[in-house]
């Protein structure tokens, strides 16, 4: 593992980073392969000069600690018991979605046996996902804050069944790979103070025969909802004794990846994450801290 | 042309109106394709249950008065001198512009030859197209409001020329058929008080060998700004007597049309936008005027 860190407002990451990113990116089924990765093997490294996301202020208690490090857009915001997130109502699936997890967070009597997918009636019907959109996919509903993020309350968990909350998600990497990704999330509040998860979809592109770069994705059901081809995850990791933040960054394919892949294999630039999405990270994560260590694989 | 009224909440679109769109998007060189227009074929005629996008109150004086009709949605809103855009930070253009068109800013001194294509250094470098993006594409940087409709001063024109203003478009489309599209709307300034232009990108869905449907959608330079499958034209017309407002909403495709074809053949109902866009107009046109006539082709 590589580890960097940034103090003050200098970026110090290595180029060769970014050319690590698209053999990274590429890890199927235990291999790497050499086909071209389309914007992730030309992604350059370049200094953060100003922030673009939120100033919004971020009040002392409830949902307003969740966003403790910035909101990455400031996109149809909403504010659930155990996140916030920000829709795309083209896509029919959320931005991103933040929670905060600790070890109050994870205890509880909450099961899951009474949640259901629902549908999110704050969002207009023309721009909005149903379970019908996923019936006979093929794809899963895969959550972006996880349930079992939030057996803390019944109702927390409730709120992660949203349809807002969920993106289609192959079947294989939902209940393996993904999950255990999730798993050592949930692991990682042992170790730190918080662990706040910020999740989700991309739309990456891929070289095709003529020599193009095109993004290419699916759409589900009468409201077309969309299939991401990736799927990214930031953690933002609160050192217990306060000597500052640190910073992992993952972005997986939506298709099958074997188990046995390591995951820190997954780890990229936070850079690459900011650039595709379209969200900041860093610019607002630095206003809380003057210490962030980024880990990346190399 | 099929004119239809909607007064009060009711929304009185016969399911016809959708069912011809399919066909209208398939023109393509003067001749109707049968193939699958994907989202559009599948599009239902529903109510419009709420208001999603603006609150925002209009000023009454300058460039508060663009948007007397509303925000078509809230995101990385900017003001210019000619025109009030949502930047998508992911794709590298707009989401929307728009502009005020009467005769008072079609006519003046103002001149192309002293504007030039650049930068939006309002966005951030991650999220920026540039026209290194745009050099030996094949694709012409494509004004969304357009240059010619505000000769009232240099600095609305040259405020056209970011290229958060533009999007990749087919040169034959944007110097043809989407140029007299401009053409009209400026023709229309004559019979209408004032002439509400809004334009924006569409990356529709098609159904590929598989039977599934798919976005696909080509990626330009360094930045990978993102190249439209269609682009949209709403255009709220005020008539001058007070009678009302006048709604026309046009979805030309990414590609040579030619000349000859009607542009009423392009006529699609808003609701037809409103869903593949994920933005609202309709809701927000509501609340200044009882009265909102939209004319589509039948």
């Amino acid at each position: 593992m590589k580890r960097w860190w940034r103090t003050g407002a200098t970026l110090l990451v290595g180029a060769g980073l970014g050319a690590s990113v698209s053999r990274l990116l590429n890890v199927r089924g235990g291999e790497e392969e050499a086909e071209n990765a389309g914007l992730l093997s030309r992604v350059p490294v370049l200094p953060v000069p100003s922030v673009q996301a939120s100033e919004l202020t971020v009040s002392p208690g409830g949902s307003g600690v969740v966003m403790k490090y910035g909101f990455p857009s400031l996109t149809n915001i909403k504010t659930r018991e155990s996140y916030v997130t920000s829709y795309d109502p083209r896509t029919r699936t959320a931005s991103w979605v933040i929670e905060r997890l600790n070890p109050a967070t994870l205890n509880g009597q909450s099961d899951r046996k009474y949640c259901e997918f629902k549908e999110d009636d704050s969002v207009h019907v023309f721009h909005r996902a149903t379970n019908a959109d996923y019936r006979g996919s093929g794809f899963d509903r895969g959550h972006m804050a996880a349930a079992a993020n939030h057996k803390w309350s019944q109702k927390a968990m409730e709120d992660t069944f949203y349809l807002s909350n969920v993106a289609p998600q192959n079947p294989h990497l939902n209940q393996k790979t993904w999950n255990n990704l999730e798993k050592m999330c949930r692991t990682l509040t042992k170790r730190y103070l918080n662990v706040y998860v910020c999740t989700g979809p991309l739309y990456l592109p891929r070289q095709e025969a003529d020599g193009k770069l095109y993004v290419r994705y699916q759409v589900l059901g009468q409201n077309n909802v969309a299939v991401p081809t990736h799927f990214f995850k930031v953690l933002i990791l609160e050192q217990a004794d306060g000597r500052g933040v640190e910073l992992r960054s993952y972005v997986l394919p939506n298709e099958p990846v074997d188990e046995k892949v390591p995951l820190e294999r997954f780890l990229v630039p936070i850079e690459t994450i900011e650039r595709a999405s379209g969200l900041l990270f860093v610019p607002n994560i630095m206003k809380r801290t003057s210490s962030l260590q980024a880990i990346t694989n190399r």
